[in-house]
């Protein structure tokens, strides 16, 4: 079936005590950014990569790709407001019955394992969600108090989270909804099931300086 | 108020793809539960230290102290089946009234920062458990289901977890549960109300050699 993936890079960078809009930092001299979207065309030469950014970073992005001579094609869209009316942006690029990935611009450091599992999982289960699972105990705030959850069951979300496209399309064809953290949540409001699937460790939101750095050591383990 | 850390090394090693325990895996040219050390120790030269390590292991430990010529004053008490037993081991040496810490031996980088204000709230409020919010979305599974949990709302629980030490006394004076995950939860089991504490985000539990990796880079960082 035909792939796509879209890729949601809307962070404003203002965590990262740069002016600089996160996904365009540099990592092995290249923006996050074009490490991500490497990683899915690495992964299929075929799949349709749209990237949603903030209509301002456009021409940012132009001049990136012309400069380091990044040669991987992918389309370009605004993105809007939250992350929601970005992906909404980049699905209505979404023209073939095909399977959907959703994935952030600052998660370069996805296996291909991973895109590999999320995808045969959402052509299976009509979704795929990756996760992994705490190293940490956890709780959880219960009015001015705390307790704890049962860590085995508790599971910590990533992306890509993968669709059929028409399952996504129609979840995505309703308000914003400040619930919606993810496109699970999206998809569950639609009545969706949500299939967990396994990711990787090193699959990383990159959103503080020391992310980026362990992000660097990250790449190079990956890269062995 | 007097001071202890009873740092736990109970760790097999049998995630970390070798055969020596974790605890002793160099980082820096130097074990894990060395670096663990140095860092109360480095937070108050006053502070009691008590390292609880597997029977077997504890003239490994000897012979890496003599070898290195680490010269950071502590005890040494063997350890028992479970963390629980072990932290129970190390309680047996502590006689003051004092302000407690348990702590992982493979958790090197914990902040002074951390460390100062665990023990600053313990003293107010009796206990005090360091956390970090996740990056991630969070979800629990729910029979062949998963929900969505707020991300706001969850806690990613670390060491050091501190408590006065009469509390945390009696809290272990009781037997074996295997719901104890860690320290709040034994105090819970007692009655006492866990108080939540900011931790440090670099704080990892390093279980894997891609952890190991990581808290070389981290390490560097927080020696900046």
């Amino acid at each position: 079936m035909k792939k796509y993936c879209i890729i949601v890079a809307g962070g404003s960078g203002r965590r990262m005590k740069s002016s600089l809009p996160k996904q365009f930092l540099l990592l092995d001299g290249k923006p996050l950014l074009m490490h991500t979207v490497e990683r899915f065309r690495s992964f299929d030469v075929n799949m349709e990569i749209i990237v949603v950014l903030p209509d301002e970073h456009i021409s940012l992005w132009d001049r990136l790709i012309t400069e380091l001579s990044f040669d991987v094609t992918h389309s370009v869209v605004p993105g809007g407001e939250e992350r929601f009316h970005s992906v909404k942006a980049g699905l209505a690029l979404v023209t073939d019955e095909s399977l959907v990935a959703i994935h952030d611009g600052v998660r370069p450091l996805v296996s291909h394992d991973t895109i590999w599992r999320c995808f045969a999982d959402a052509e299976e289960f009509g979704s795929a969600v990756p996760f992994v699972e705490p190293a940490d105990s956890v709780r959880i705030l219960d009015g001015d108090d705390s307790r704890p959850l049962p860590r085995k069951e508790i599971r910590l979300v990533q992306t890509p989270q993968v669709f059929r496209s028409n399952v996504i399309i129609e979840a995505y064809d309703r308000g914003f909804d400040p619930a919606f953290t993810d496109d699970a949540t999206v998809a569950e409001a639609a009545g969706i099931k949500v299939h967990l699937t396994h990711g990787n460790r090193e699959n990383i939101k990159i959103t503080t300086p020391e992310d980026l750095a362990v992000a660097h050591t990250l790449l190079k383990l990956l890269k062995q």
